[in-house]
């Protein structure tokens, strides 16, 4: 069957970290989950992509490479949509937004060479919008300063800051574990494949954009052309819809910020969060890790205001609700898909079927 | 109906610049096309992504921004690829590669917000296997010596070359016209739009990177991986099909350059090009543009001198074959489903047929 020929292909390329992992001994508990079978056909309204946002601006350092003009007009700080629309798609569409030193494919087949929630929130019946943030990805960066710096125009501390997540720091930031490179003993991400995580990590402009970042304003526009979405964020995406919902609520169904990083001032004006249902999402382990503790707690403090200000607002600890030993990635996790339907029953009771 | 409002909402979207242009008075001829009615539904059976490559690296400079740690492992030199797989799928997989400035998003929705290569070739029963090339969009660039300048480690004269092509160089580069911002009589390429096509640019790492690009090792393990693709490729990266042919012909069922910059040596060993078809296609107004007519004649002497070593290659100027006014950037001109299909039905013919 030549589809099955191609499909294992594909699932070869995915698993190569992971087969050699395993050559390489890890403990049984480890051993990579047999490829499962292939999901039925998909069937798609439509699809595509496109971007929101964007301005000119006009440079004389473009370019440092052979042959090629520095002078000239170039477009930035756009942002790179793609979608996909099921048969019959419901009220709602899930924008999808990823975090800190990641691009979209966060949200696709997993390190492991499992379906992620992308696919699967498209088989649930929602459209999904997957966005790459500003700088990062298919969205654009300015090469502008890096080049004035080679080209002598300016010193080297007006250079970007960059940052990329060495394997050893985002061990902890991911919470795979308490120090790398030892697991939490009950942890979820599937380790024998972490190889495949690493290849996920991109630079992250962040430091070097203003606050707050370009994505906020696209995602207002893009939830205001889609005349209602449900903006789904991860870490260091975590508190855009809540800057969006600043700007502006129009748009936005709702709210489901997992594992923010940050979350708005609890003293603040508390007014746009209490226009739709929001929920914030935490994993396992979250209390004993010395950097996300005091990230829960502020999280919390902001839940509570919103709450008391009328809003409905709910921040779950998934052992709270039966998962254990999930991680920071846990849209990735082996029990990814029961996490999303617990996620999209939420989404039903409490967005889907209010509107 | 729902899903006719999330569309026109996304197409809204791809089509902003296009109507601000139009408001901004363009010439009748240069109006945007009316949106097409959506396709009829498309059924996947497999979709995905995933890396092929990557390797690790030690860095004491990943990161200057702050609270992030500068020493650690990165993985760099890996490729990104995203799949879709129809029902029925034909023999061989088309692998996607884009050119210079661009990602894969080049072969997504055109500017002008119709159906791109990628998913008209899908719905023709095609595989599709979409590469971001090493170093861009969703494949990670390595920042270190970025950061190692900035830290005051490196000399500024070390920071990597990198080009981002601004709106007037690509005009001609792209063969919109001689001169920015004139352009050709026969002009395919939907000018109207042409604002969402500079937010498609992204800088340019290509001058930084080792040669051959660590796209070419990554495409061979790819072709292998598939048992048997089409590797179809556009302007800068038209050439990685035969770099990686000389690599290895294994896993090249046929080579499909779209508007190639360089092609190999025709004084070079030609026998890793006898053993696929290939096909090298140009647009119009090739031969009275300077940067173009001389990139022609050069592979002109390639696959003449490929045929001559018993080879079944071929060069096509498309009005050679009834299409007049192509661009460069001919998988989003007017008519491109129209040359998709020419060009299908040549694969049909000299790749599918044969095997």
């Amino acid at each position: 069957m030549r589809f099955g020929s191609q499909w294992r292909g594909a699932v070869r390329g995915a698993m190569a970290g992971a087969a050699l992992m395993m050559v390489a001994a890890l403990s049984p508990a480890m051993a990579a989950q047999p490829v499962p079978p292939a999901a039925k056909p998909l069937t798609i309204q439509a699809q595509g992509s496109f971007f929101v946002g964007g301005h000119d601006v006009h440079s004389d350092t473009l370019s440092t490479a052979p042959g090629r003009g520095a002078v000239g007009t170039i477009t930035v700080d756009q942002m790179y949509v793609s979608y996909q629309i099921p048969l019959h798609a419901r009220r709602y569409p899930i924008t999808l937004i990823h975090g800190c030193c990641l691009t979209a494919k966060s949200w696709e087949t997993t390190p492991d060479g499992r379906m992620g929630w992308q696919e699967y929130f498209v088989r649930k019946g929602f459209s999904t919008y997957t966005i790459d943030q500003v700088a990062r990805g298919r969205s654009a960066f300015d090469p502008s300063a890096i080049n004035s710096v080679k080209m002598g125009k300016t010193a080297p501390d007006t250079l970007p800051a960059l940052f990329a997540a060495g394997h050893e720091e985002a061990w902890t930031v991911f919470r795979f574990g308490p120090e790398y490179p030892k697991p939490y003993p009950n942890l979820q991400f599937p380790l024998e494949a972490q190889a495949e995580l690493w290849k996920q990590l991109v630079p992250d402009w962040f430091a070097a954009l203003p606050s707050p970042n370009p994505t906020v304003p696209n995602l207002s526009k893009l939830a205001q052309q889609l005349h209602g979405t449900i903006l789904m964020s991860h870490s260091q995406g975590g508190v855009y819809p809540f800057q969006t919902a600043a700007l502006s609520t129009s748009g936005i169904a709702g709210i489901v910020a997992i594992e923010p990083t940050v979350c708005p001032e609890p003293t603040g004006d508390m007014s746009p969060y209490t226009k739709m249902p929001i929920l914030v999402v935490y994993g396992d382990n979250v209390e004993i890790a010395p950097r996300w503790a005091p990230r829960l707690q502020k999280c919390r403090a902001f839940i509570d205001a919103v709450a008391k200000a009328g809003g409905k607002a709910k921040l779950v600890l998934l052992p709270e609700v039966g998962f254990r030993g999930n991680s920071h990635m846990l849209m990735q996790d082996r029990n990814s898909l029961k996490v999303a339907d617990w996620l999209l029953d939420w989404i039903d009771r409490n967005i889907e079927k209010k509107s």
